[in-house]
């Protein structure tokens, strides 16, 4: 149920969108414990033009959401935060430093999440 | 006052998006009882290439997030929840598991919003 | 660190879009106290077909969203809110009631942000 978004400034590769999906999936299912059923994920890629980063960043400052389930403790939270700096660092290829993670917590009451029936269709 | 966001898998013809702002108006004003006039909702299309979801979900798969201040019952989102389901089964014609919703509540503190002045000009 | 989202109705002009960034930036800084190396910022240029705003709006409707650590008192961010509307009413010339503004505070264990590496290499 996790929805994980990902700011990016663009263009990037293919490759390289495929590599920050992937790699989100992967932290959430392996430090989260999320099955692999439940993740969404969504890369957005802003324009140069249209983002205003320091000086001390590069362009590939990544800015990562992860809106989920309350209950996950702080140990839980900052497993995956390393997870997913490594996997990063190792493919696209992003120095840890550049990516910016961010949880959003939600009650039951407050996301409203149905399983994915595509699959009996 | 309430911002609703709404996240698809691209693209989609004019009248699916149109189908997709038209629904999520009517269920803010008509299951939470907001004015018409202080309703703003934006659909955000990313390309197939930006989105990973898992293999029980389609491309109608449609995440819907509502801002608003704080205060509403969890009766109240709940039916608001329901409301939006069903319009969008019958119009755009997407499954209701296909519809993730999700809430963020505000304090006066944390959202600014002061009437709209156009209609004045 | 604040990371700031600017949503707007486009399209805009460049200069229109350096005004939102530089804006918020300078509200950030002088407002909120916060160094110039820890404000990213993002505007969100959405497609007037994907936007329903109400008609008392304008398509210089401005939805600004900024996610901070948890910790500033309602009369700093009440100032960030006066400052950043003065500042878009001279440049690029948004009336203030077309400008929301609200507040996502999180804590350390919900957002994590390394020092920029950038500038050392």
């Amino acid at each position: 149920m996790p929805l994980v978004r990902i700011d990016i400034t663009g263009a990037k590769p293919e490759a390289y969108k495929r590599a920050l999906l992937a790699g989100a999936r992967l932290a959430v299912t392996s430090a989260l414990g999320v099955p692999d059923s439940r993740v969404n994920i969504r890369v957005f890629e802003a324009s140069p033009a249209c983002v205003d980063v320091p000086a001390c960043r590069t362009d590939r400052f990544t800015a990562v959401e992860v809106l989920l389930y309350e209950g996950r403790t702080p140990a839980l939270k900052s497993a995956f935060i390393s997870t997913l700096r490594d996997i990063y660092a190792e493919n696209p290829g992003i120095e840890p430093s550049e990516v910016t993670i961010f949880f959003h917590d939600a009650s039951v009451t407050d996301l409203s999440v149905l399983p994915g029936e595509a699959e009996t269709h």
